[in-house]
Order: structure tokens, then C-alpha cells, then sequence
């Protein structure tokens, strides 16, 4: 089967290694392979710090699908160290609530040189996963810049923030009024993105952030579209009114969605979805016109439960796949 | 007193502590200092890798003065780690051969981010400066790119590498028949250069590498004219035949220079030396017309000895400014 799955971080990253698990890819998903995975990468989370471009999200899928992610914390990588980050607040640079570690530097340190040199950033993502060897196809969402930044409201007034500056220095605790993918309008997909999606047995929507993760994916025009005419089951981020991990329930507040299975659904919608995949808890409050719902625990607590889950859409998607025909 | 001081890496810097010693400069430098130091660092030995622009000298430097340096290698962080540099290998990012720190790793990203957001190294240097204090005042020889290149010739033929390449990676073992300052003939002297030359009571050479360091600085238009108006002692980094640390020796044959105190001077000159302090090895046999010679121990094997060294370079200076009055 060729799969293709938009993902963000530390969800997307964890459904990926159980999708694989399912399917049995372990290898470096070259055309031997009998399944292959084409995984978008969301880059709106990407920033530019101390002059180095930072892609978090594409970097925790790679780390993740590559052994070697900091397993407990689910992103950076395992066995960190944080010197040049220390040194960095000695000299007084700025910001110091970036999580910036030694072994994640040297990442940057070759994207930039690459990208300085003028490669694309898919290019790039290639030859960073030579070495990870993640078993996927890793693209960028886009090769263009698009940054997702945050609109808050407080007692100094509204203003826009970089989303890594949302999240991760306030901790999404300034209310967010909207979330805005800067530069998404204008950017084309990756190469090679629409052509997987076109060529898909099925797409999976992993328990990525609604908004900020498959959000930011769907606004790089061209792929909603390419989406739209795949068959597309979604895994519900959202159990029992709550984000499984996360911060998505500010995320979705954000731009007026209700944090529950149903409202996410509804968000996406029966163009785009075709099966939904919810957790027993949300059974029987989802349903959604359009969208063929099915419900099993949805909680990716091991890897042999986070494949079980991959295995349950995977199947929905062949199932919807046959009745399409 | 206004002392200006032509510098390199770390013969340089361990003098340069020496003559703070000496002249009881303990602060930052600042005008409410009774001495001033200015040092003309080179910058031929710049190289950037991995993107990042990476000037040995001007660290070496600025962490031996700022309490900072390797004591026992003399160049490069105290407590080091090299975890990026390890990344970086296991992504096959050439070269392997630079020993490049963690703790160091943070300056060149600093320099790196300023200097894309336009500011010249002069600029960059006083910021890193203000972290380190090191109690003169730190001037790169020139804002412009300069890169001193070795002309080797060997089995594989003749061919030019960088200074960096044939010193870390061949370590100086290929032959060389020249020396050249690429960039230099069009540079020009960093701001506050040839004011504080023109200012200065006294220039002292440190016992600097005489070709790749106070050569490469003297090869910027206008440094040596300025100097040859100025009252300047050297100290010889050569004692018996021998240089005291490094491999100045195969420098000057490159150049076509001995390897004594006597052949040095005669290098350097009468028009742009008035001074030449030689070890007690070497006083018999330096003798160069136009140049006063004095002879004193000149190994630098504690910081007393180098303060001392440096009060007779100082001393002297100051009989050869009086004569000239």
C-alpha cells in the first residue's frame, strides 16, 4: 500500500512508529518495500533562531522513526546535552525558553549550510534522513517560508507572536484570539507531496494538533484540494473533551472549534474526512454527516497499541477505499 | 602608556597576559585605565566551516585574557565538549579534522547571527568582548576578508589549501613554497586601527608566528606603514634556532626566511623595527643595523616570567621613544 500520513510532532510522530510497526516497514522505505509511507511534515512550527532555522517538527519524526528521539520527553534528542545553549544566554542571547541541545545543533548547523548553499529544505530534509534512516518518505509541507503565529489579547494589548514563542514561552497560557499560518496563501506544496497524495491507497491523519499541526498543512493551498479526493480517516486527537497530549484544546478554542471528537470532525469535514476514528469514550456523542465513524481505544500508551490503532484506520481506509469503488 | 599589540593565537595571547601583568592592567580596559592595551588580531587564520565563520585567533585571545582558554593546549574553551562536532561527523559533514568545541561552537554562532544581520567583525568582536573582559582593547586587523593560504607542492602537484587545512589537518607536514595573504592587498585596516598605531607610546611584537600571524597582519595596506612611524620592539619567537612554540620554523622556509632571531629581524627590518629583544642563546649571533637588540631569558614557561619578558620589551621601548625625542 502506498500510505500517506500529514503529520506534525510528537503525535504524528508516535502514530508514524506504530503505522510502520502495522505494516511491517522497517527498512529505509525504498520502492522494495511492498508498503510505502510518504509522510508531510507541517513546517509552520518552524523558527529561526540564533540564525539557524529550526524545523521541530520534521526533526521529531526523523528523530523519532530514526532511534533517536528523547523517548520520555518526545522531542530532541535522547542523551542531550545543553552547553552551546548555556553559552549562548552567557553571551545575553536571546530568547533563553528555547529548548536549543547540543546534539540538535548539529542538525541546524547542516540544514543551514545547506540551505545557505541553496538547497530546498526538502533536499535538505533528504539528505539529514541519509542518516536517520527513518523508514518514511519525510517532506516538507512546502519548500516556501510559513510561519504560524499566534494573535493573544491581554492587559498589553493584541498583538501577533511566533506559535514557538506561544507554546513554548508561555505555554499557550496568553489567550489566543486566532492562529495564522504567515506566508501559507502564497506557498506551493513540496515536490513531490501532491503526486504521493494523488498516488495514495489511503491517507492518515495521525492525532496530530487539529489547528497548528494538520491545520497548518491543510493551508498550503493545493493540498486541502489534492486531500479532498483521496480517502482520508482521521484519528481523533481529541478523547473525552480532552487533547490525548497537548496543548490542542487552546489551539481549538483559538479558532472556535469545541474540544471534543465531534467538533473536530465537523472542523475538518466530510470533503476532506472519510472515516473518523474516536475513542470509545466519544462513541456515541460523534456523528458527523458524510464521515464513517468507528470507535476503539484510542490511547497510544505502547507501541503494540499505537500500531493496533494505525492497523484499525488503515482498515476503515481500505473499507472506504472499496466502497469508493 | 598606549601600547598597541599585533597579535596571533596563543604565543600571543600568553605574552598579552603577560604584559597586563606588567603594566598592572587588571579591568576592562577603559579610559579610566592609567595603560591601554589595543591589540591588532589576525584574522588570516579565519576560516569559515559549517557555515559558521570561525576566527582562531581573536578567540584565542579573547578567552586567555578573559579567564576562558584550554590552559594546557592553549587554544580553544576550558572544559570542552565536543558533542556537535561528533553530529556533525555522523551526518558525514567534512571537515572531521577541526577540533570544533561546544563551548566554542556558541561564539561562532554568534558571530555568525551578527554578522548576517550586517554587523563588520570589529563590531562582533566588541560584543563578544563585553562577555569575556579581557582588559585591552580586542580590534580585528581588518573587517575585510582576508585568508592566509599555503602553496604546498607534493607527489599530487602543486596547489594552494587553506592555512587552517595544511596547519590542523597535514599539520604543517606537506612542503610549502609559499605563503600568501589572499585578500589582503585590498583590505583595509579595521576601524581604530591606525588611530591607535598613530596614538600608541609603544608597538610590541609578541613572539607571534612572524609569517602567518604578525606577517598577516603587516600585509594589510597601511598596517605597516603606520607601524614603521611608530617606536616598535619585537620579541623573538625563535631562541637557538629554534621557534619556541609551534611551527613558525616551517613558515619562514616557506618565505625563504631562517629560522634564527638574527634572520627574523633582518626580515621584519629596520624600518619597522627599533627594538628586538633575543634570548641569551641568540645574543651573540643577532646583530641587524638600525635595530636594537637586547637579550634577556625569553621562554614563557610561567606568568611571571612572560610579565618579565614583557616590562624589558616595555623598558626598551621606552629608551628607543626617548632617543628619538
Amino acid at each position: 500500500m502506498r500510505i500517506v500520513v500529514p503529520a506534525g510532532g510528537i503525535g504524528g510522530a508516535r502514530f508514524l512508529r506504530g503505522l510502520k510497526e502495522a505494516l511491517g516497514v522497517t527498512g529505509d522505505g525504498d520502492a522494495t518495500e511492498e508498503h510505502t509511507i510518504t509522510v508531510i511534515g507541517n513546517t509552520g512550527d518552524d523558527i529561526t533562531l540564533f540564525g539557524l532555522r529550526i524545523c521541530p517538527d520534521l526533526d521529531t519524526v526523523m528523530y523519532t522513526l530514526g532511534g533517536g528521539i528523547n523517548e520520555a520527553q518526545g522531542w530532541g534528542r535522547a542523551e542531550e546535552t545543553f552547553t552551546v545553549k548555556e553559552e549562548l544566554a552567557a553571551y545575553g542571547m536571546h530568547p533563553t525558553w528555547f529548548g536549543l541541545g547540543d546534539r540538535d545543533t548539529a542538525t541546524h548547523i547542516v540544514r543551514n549550510q545547506m540551505m545557505a548553499a541553496g538547497y530546498p529544505l526538502s533536499q535538505v530534509t533528504e539528505a539529514l534522513c541519509d542518516r536517520w534512516r527513518p523508514g518514511v518518505r519525510l517532506l516538507p509541507m512546502t519548500d516556501d517560508p510559513v510561519e504560524t503565529h499566534v494573535v493573544v489579547e491581554d492587559e498589553q494589548g493584541r498583538r501577533a507572536m511566533h506559535f514557538q514563542e506561544w507554546w513554548i514561552r508561555h505555554r499557550a497560557a496568553l489567550p489566543a484570539s486566532d492562529i495564522i499560518g504567515i506566508g501559507a496563501d502564497s506557498a506551493t506544496p513540496a515536490p513531490g507531496v501532491l503526486e504521493a497524495i494523488r498516488e495514495a491507497d489511503a491517507v492518515l491523519l495521525p492525532p496530530s494538533n487539529p489547528v497548528v499541526s494538520i491545520g497548518s498543512i491543510l493551508g498550503v493551498s493545493g493540498i486541502r484540494e489534492a486531500l479532498e479526493d483521496a480517502t482520508v480517516v482521521g484519528v481523533s486527537p481529541i478523547i473525552g473533551g480532552a487533547p490525548v497530549r497537548g496543548m490542542a484544546d487552546v489551539c481549538l478554542s483559538a479558532i472556535g472549534v469545541e474540544t471534543s471528537a465531534q467538533a473536530v470532525a465537523q472542523h475538518y469535514g466530510p470533503r476532506l474526512l472519510d472515516g473518523w476514528l474516536v475513542d470509545e469514550a466519544d462513541a456515541a456523542s460523534t456523528r458527523v454527516d458524510g464521515i464513517t465513524t468507528r470507535s476503539r481505544p484510542l490511547y497510544m500508551d505502547s507501541p503494540e497499541a499505537t500500531a493496533a490503532i494505525a492497523r484499525e484506520a488503515l482498515d476503515l481506509a481500505s473499507e472506504l477505499k472499496g466502497g469508493d469503488q
